[in-house]
């Protein structure tokens, strides 16, 4: 296969007409030659942090969006359907990315689960690592969250990665504001990249220590334009809906806007191609000869819209048609909870006869992933703690899915939700069952929605229901991705009527139950401050 | 151990007062502090590409003068011995590479013999390179020189590139001209680096191509000055003299002279720290918590004067004063050839009665690598072919020392010896016996010195005889580098004396057999033409 146009070359900064050769899906050859080309050639997009589960697409069905955007690698870190799965589910998104021609690589990883204070559904631990990576496909130990555990010398921890050191792989990191010797501790072990960076200056004590920095461009953390894309060395979406995919594009919306921000696109595209291929050593990431043929045709520098995909020499997209269809296999149920009564989801102070309750509140602001502890007074009736819809202080659950049948009551704030409930499969990072509702009732009828369905999304209100069904693992579909995006947009337009003005409003209430990143979270097993690493009372006083 | 002062950090380009915290030879952390501080702090420079042989020193004498100008580690390619002695060699660099404080990491000689047209002492085959790059010591596969046997996929040299690619260390490249089609061969195996660049052109198309840009600043190639520093991405050494060593330094040298020359201070300290450490991926290059504490104390950006050197968090060089002193242990004898006679000099024409002869000329001019072949005319007596010290067309021999006692004759231009003989058991890459003389007696006497003196170098004329003994494997000496500076230098004052005008004679005659490098060169095999890839006779008419 020989194509011609001018390529765009990331070693030397340059764009020049040349001719390229490609012989069982390795550049063969690249000539500089003459003539005027209209095609703007640049190596794949590389997307090197990215959790597929998140789009609730399974990996051939994620490659049927983003292999048109350009991505012709990703480097997935397979964490969510590890927490509900473990090493089948690992293996099911293996199986899975091996029916598209989107070149899958994986992380192990590292944290599973994730934390002490939530049941998940299986454990990874350092024999199942060594396992995975010493297959090529895994080119990394998978971002270590629980970095107090890294600070104190967890020997689990620490052994798993050693492992990925005895394999000579990197390591990938997650430490959200950690600082100073802390920090420092963090990075000794070897760690090296960190996707967490929220303010300039964490980029740069980070930076300054040598780890590289991943600018997170995703749907759910929005990084590029707030700061740090200067010093950033690779750019990685870490999630993104099926919805941002198809609308916004995936790493062509990121070298868009980072360009229009006023990076420079030379270096812009090295953050997405030669930059992550060399960290995790891929063998691609450039147009030059023994790399493998991904090739992407772009109109220009600008809009960086995608016209044209080769991936390992074969043209899997033109002139707007896909040439792949996506056919997953179906999977083993994964939710086992019993089905709930209303009374399930009391919340009972000690005394019966208590007129008010100071409650503790997760408190949700902006950050989807950030949550504040607040506190609120509410009414106690015959012994259960009311909530508040006229000041937005819902009730929150989760009701573990792993057969144990625990269930954890408490409130939150922020969602709006004026009559109804809200449930969901989907609840970082034990995917467990959260739901946020103005009354036992509707949360009742969400919850026993989700079990009979085997998972998924659901909205109940007094106006009737909206539902989006995740039968793998709870987290994805089988179906097309279009189905998926027309029924998330039904379902946020429903649960908009319902009153609640959140953008996102199932990524929130799927961050709920995140116990690695502050302030407070709810666990299965009771409200969790992250900030102490310990359960709290939901009720503080009873008057 | 604590060290205040300001610190140079290679991720951000900048410089700050910073407290460095060292336990156990580790960088614990790096805090930035307030205060005024004289000194600048710079991680230690690296060499990543050096034959230390080429000194004349062992590994632990070339760290006492090394350690001096702030060399904290070198990827040392041990591909001299390995000719002469193969894994022994090998192992002696090794050990005595151990007792100096230096960080020695090595490369696996790939390509010895470098040729088969030339006699050698051993052979390093892919079991052997198996074993050395098993082990941590060992970084990367060594400089690939036999760019044909690549193009030719000569199963031989790609069973040890495989080697490399199953160990993933970097496969060193070795290709001077190369280009085009058959660059594009050599590199398409996994060849990384290449530092034999000699013109921008050759830079550009190699950088293109995904090589990383070695600039070569040693003894015996200057390319700083020349060309390239702005494509380049390390600086090496390749070779250097003790005497450079001493006087002009080594690293600092090179940054001294490419900042001298308008390269970025930090860019060009990044081509000597962090760019060699991340390619072999050696712990260190930064100043940076989990690296090796490499630190060295230079008085500013410009003259890279270095005060203080600290390896491995201790202190080995401080106000003029070297804490170590190298101790280098004997090897057994490596020089088997028989005693000569002035006859075994001769070159002979078929009939005995012509006068004269064309015959193909060695001609040396700039380059102590390249040569170029010419032809004279000269005449001949009773059969026996008379050198032209008139028009300085000498003699030249290459005589086995591997006990064969092969001998082949020819002749060379570029010497300019009136009177006399040089020889020297340093003779790339097979390192026989070189002699450069006048007449065939000067020249026995000269071999016959070094054939009794297990190694070295000699000169020989009416004006008595100047030595300097390397009983290392004829190719270094155990005494201090300091007698060797001074033998070298009387050396050759005294072969300036025999009318040769040559700055470093030794060093072209080392190269005129170094059947790797254009034009024509000296085997003990016979005459070599490097382009023709074959022998050809010294004779090429007689009249």
């Amino acid at each position: 296969m020989i194509i011609k146009g001018n390529i765009l070359n990331v070693f030397t900064d340059e764009i020049y007409p040349a001719e390229v050769k490609i012989n069982k899906g390795i550049i063969e050859s690249v000539k500089e030659v003459n003539g005027e080309f209209d095609s703007l050639i640049v190596p794949g997009f590389i997307d090197s942090h990215i959790h597929i589960e998140s789009s609730m697409l399974t990996p051939s069905r994620f490659a049927e969006l983003a292999l048109k955007q350009g991505t012709t690698s990703v480097v997935a870190d397979p964490h969510e359907i590890a927490n509900v799965m473990g090493v089948e589910g690992i293996e099911y998104m293996i199986n899975d990315s091996h029916k598209s021609p989107l070149n899958y690589f994986f992380t192990v990883p590292s944290c599973v689960p994730s934390t002490k204070f939530e049941t998940s559904g299986a454990t990874i631990d350092s024999k199942i690592i060594d396992d995975f990576l010493s297959q090529d496909e895994f080119v990394a130990l998978g971002e270590v969250m629980n970095y107090e555990d890294v600070i104190n010398k967890n020997p689990e921890i620490m052994a798993k990665i050693d492992i990925a050191k005895k394999y000579n792989k990197p390591i990938d990191g997650h430490a959200p504001l950690l600082s100073g010797s802390r920090l420092e501790q963090y990075i000794k072990t070897g760690i090296s990249t960190d996707h967490e960076c929220s303010t300039p200056q964490e980029v740069m004590e980070k930076k300054r220590a040598g780890m590289k920095i991943m600018i997170r461009e995703g749907s759910f953390s929005s990084d590029i334009d707030h700061f740090m894309y200067n010093n950033g060395d690779i750019i990685v979406n870490d999630d993104i809906s099926a919805y941002d995919l198809l609308n916004r594009g995936h790493m062509n919306h990121c070298l868009r806007k980072a360009v229009d921000l006023g990076l420079d696109p030379f270096k812009a595209i090295r953050m997405v191609t030669l930059n992550p291929a060399q960290h995790y050593n891929l063998n691609r990431g450039s147009i030059s000869v023994g790399k493998a043929a991904d090739l992407v045709f772009i109109d220009n520098l600008t809009n960086f819209n995608v016209n044209k995909v080769i991936i390992n020499g074969n043209v899997i997209y033109k002139k707007e048609k896909l040439l792949y269809k996506a056919n997953p296999s179906p999977i083993r149920n994964t939710i086992f909870a019993n089905q709930k009564v209303p009374e399930d989801f009391n919340v009972c102070t000690k005394d019966p006869k208590s007129k008010c309750a100071i409650v503790n509140v997760i408190n949700y602001k902006k950050d989807p992933l950030i949550t504040q502890k607040t506190t609120a007074k509410l009414n106690v009736n015959n012994g259960v703690v009311i909530p508040s819809v006229y000041n937005d202080i819902l009730k929150i659950s989760n009701i573990e899915r792993y057969n144990g049948n625990t269930i954890s009551n408490g409130f939150i704030k922020g969602f709006g939700i004026k009559n109804g409930a809200i449930a969901s499969t989907v609840s970082h990072d034990s995917h467990n069952i959260i739901v946020v509702g103005t009354n036992n009732d509707y949360m009742t009828q969400a919850v026993n929605f989700l079990i009979k369905n085997k998972g998924g999304l659901v909205a109940i209100s007094n106006q009737g229901h909206a539902e989006l069904t995740l039968p793998i693992a709870g987290l994805m579909s089988d179906k097309s991705p279009y189905n998926i995006i027309k029924s998330s947009e039904y379902l946020n337009k429903f649960i908009k009527n319902m009153g609640c003005n959140l953008e996102s409003p199932f990524m929130v209430l799927s961050f709920a139950a995140l116990l690695v990143i502050p302030e407070l979270k709810m666990s299965n097993q009771g409200l969790f401050d992250v900030n102490q690493n310990k359960f709290i009372d939901v009720i503080e006083k009873e008057i």
